[in-house]
C-alpha cells in the first residue's frame, strides 16, 4: 500500500484468553500470540495485556506496529461500535468501558471494536465464503450461544448494535431457566452449559454414564471432548443429550431461516468444533424439518472450519473494513 | 407528473375478498372497490375478478385506467417477486401462477406483485411511519400470523423472497400442531385459529363460557368480536385464552427484537384490529419481559391504525416504488 502500512491485527478477547494475530491484506495469517485474560485483575490490567498480546504477535512476524493499518477486536458482550465502548461484558465484569480509546492510547494505531459473534461471522463471511453470498447467519455454539448476521452483503447489527442475540430467542416457553434470567432460551437448552448441566443433573438423579468413569463422579471438570469419548463407548445418556441439543440448534436455525431466508447458515463455536461429526447431521436434519416449505430453497448449511481462528480473522476483517 | 400518469392502484387479494383502491402519489385514497374472491371458480375467474375490481375502483374516482402508473398487489402466500408469480397460495389453491403477466394482459398497466404481509409492512412503514425508521418488523395476527421486514430503510425479503415467515417460528418445541404440519409454531399458539380451536376444545371438554350463550353450543361461527363481548361479561376462559395468545405474540416479538434489534415493531391484522384494547398491553409487557437487556433500548412497539387499509395502501406503495 502507498503509505507502507500493510497489515492488520485481529484480536479475540475472551473471558479466559486473549488471541492476537497479524494478517496480510489478503487475510493470510502471518503470526499469532496468546495470553491469559486475567479478568480478575481489573480492566486496566486486561487492556495492558491485550496491548502486549498485540505487540507480541507483531514482533513474532518481525514487523513494526507503526506499519499496522488497524487493530480489530471482538469482545464478549454488548458493544457500542460507534463509541468504541464495551457496554456490558459479564464475563469480564466490564461496564461502559472505552476500550477503543484506551487501546489506541497504548498502541498508537486505529482500533475498531465489535461484538465477538459479529466479528466471527464477518471472519467466516469474508475468509470462508469469499464475501460472495448476499446473506449469511452465523450461529456460534459454545459456553453460550451467539450469532451474527450479514444481510445484503453487509454486517447487520440493528438500531443499537445488539442484533444477533440468537441465544436468547425463546424456543421453549416456560422451559429451563437461562443465565439471562428468562426461561426456554435457545442457550438454556442447547449450549455447552445446558448440556453439561443436564448431564450433571442426570448423574445426581442416579443415571449411569461413562462420563463418571472418564472425569469422576461429580462431572465438574467436563469438557466437550469427554462427551465424544463417552459416545464412542456407546453412552446412551450422552447420545440423547447431544441429539436433543442438536435438535434444538436445528430449530433455532429454522427460526432464523423462516425469518430471514438467508443464503447461508454457518455453524461454529467450541461445541461445533469439538462435536461436528456427532452433531452436524442432526442439526441440519432438524433445521430442514422445521423450515417453512420453500424457505430453504437454495439454502446452504455449513460448519465453519475456522475454529479458534474465526475471532482473530474476523477482527482483522473488521480492521480492514474500517481502517482508512 | 410529466406523462400525465398520476395515480396508483393497490390491490389486497385475500382468500375470501378482493379490495382495490386508487391512491394519489402522496398516498391519499381516492376511491375503493370490493369484491368476493370466489377462489372455487378457479384462477382465471379470480384474475378476471381482480381486473374488474381494479376497473371499478378507478371508475369510482372518475379516472381512466390509462392514466394509472402501476398496480400493486399483495397476494396471500409465497410470491416470486422478480418473476411476478404466485408460487404457492394454499387459500386460493394456486401454484406457480403468473399473476403479473395475466393481469397486465387484462389491464394494460404495469403490475407488481408481492406477499401480502410484505405489502402490509410496506404500507405501515410508508404511510404510518413516514418511511423514517431505519428498521421495522411488522407482525400481522389474523387467521394465520405473517410478518414483513424493513431493514436499513428497505423492504427485506431474503434470498428467495420468503423472509418474514414469523408465524412459523417455533416458540414451543413439541407444542400444538400447526397448519404447516410442524408443531409449536407461533401461529399454532397465537393466531385467531389457535385461539378459536382452544376455546372449542375447552367447550367440548365441558368448560363454561359466555360464548355458547352468544354464538351457540358448538362455537362454529366464532368471530373476534364475540371474544370481546364475552370478555365484557367477565368470561374467564376467554380472558385466559386471549392473555395466553398475547403472551405468545409478545414472545414472538421479543425473539424478533433479540435477532434484529429493530427501531419499530408494528402489530396489525384482524386480531389486533378487533382486540387491540384487550391484547396490546399484554403483548408489549411480554415482549419487554422476554427481550435481552439492551436490545429494546429506544425500541417502539405500536399497533397499526391502518386496519383493512394496510394491504391496499402497501400495494399502492409497492407500485409507487416499482413503476417507472
Amino acid at each position: 500500500m502507498a503509505d507502507g502500512k500493510e497489515y492488520f491485527v485481529g484480536v479475540d478477547l475472551g473471558g479466559t484468553k486473549i488471541l492476537a494475530a497479524v494478517f496480510s491484506p489478503a487475510l493470510k495469517c502471518l503470526g499469532k500470540s496468546k495470553r491469559s485474560t486475567k479478568a480478575e485483575r481489573g480492566a486496566q490490567a486486561v487492556i495492558d495485556r491485550i496491548a502486549r498480546c498485540v505487540s507480541d504477535a507483531v514482533d513474532e512476524c518481525d514487523l513494526d506496529l507503526k506499519l499496522c493499518r488497524g487493530v480489530g477486536i471482538g469482545a464478549p458482550g454488548a458493544v457500542d461500535f460507534e463509541a468504541g465502548k464495551v457496554v456490558f461484558a459479564p464475563n469480564l465484569d466490564w461496564k461502559d468501558l472505552p476500550l477503543k480509546k484506551e487501546l489506541e492510547k497504548r498502541l498508537e494505531v486505529p482500533v475498531f471494536l465489535d461484538n465477538d459473534c459479529n466479528v466471527c461471522s464477518l471472519g467466516v463471511y469474508e475468509k470462508e465464503l469469499g464475501a460472495k453470498p448476499a446473506s449469511m447467519v452465523g450461529m456460534f455454539i459454545g459456553t453460550g450461544i451467539g450469532g451474527g448476521l450479514v444481510l445484503e452483503g453487509k454486517p447487520y447489527s440493528g438500531m443499537s448494535h445488539t442484533a444477533g442475540e440468537i441465544g436468547h430467542m425463546v424456543v421453549q416457553v416456560d422451559g429451563p431457566k437461562c443465565g439471562c434470567g428468562r426461561k426456554g432460551c435457545l442457550e438454556a437448552v442447547a449450549s455447552r452449559t445446558a448440556m453439561f448441566k443436564r448431564l450433571q443433573t442426570a448423574v445426581k438423579d442416579g443415571e449411569k454414564t461413562e462420563l463418571t468413569d472418564i472425569v469422576g463422579e461429580d462431572l465438574s471438570d467436563l469438557k466437550s471432548s469427554h462427551l465424544r469419548k463417552a459416545l464412542k463407548r456407546g453412552d446412551k445418556l450422552v447420545k440423547r443429550t447431544i441429539e436433543d441439543a442438536a435438535r434444538y440448534i436445528g430449530i433455532g436455525a429454522a427460526n432464523l431461516i423462516n425469518i430471514l431466508n438467508p443464503e447461508y447458515v454457518v455453524l461454529g463455536g467450541g461445541v461445533i468444533d469439538a462435536l461436528e461429526d456427532e452433531m452436524f447431521g442432526a442439526i441440519v436434519e432438524s433445521a430442514r424439518e422445521h423450515t417453512f416449505p420453500g424457505a430453504d430453497r437454495g439454502l446452504k448449511i455449513v460448519a465453519s472450519k475456522l475454529g479458534d481462528d474465526a475471532g482473530i480473522t474476523g477482527a482483522a476483517v473488521l480492521a480492514r473494513r474500517c481502517a482508512k
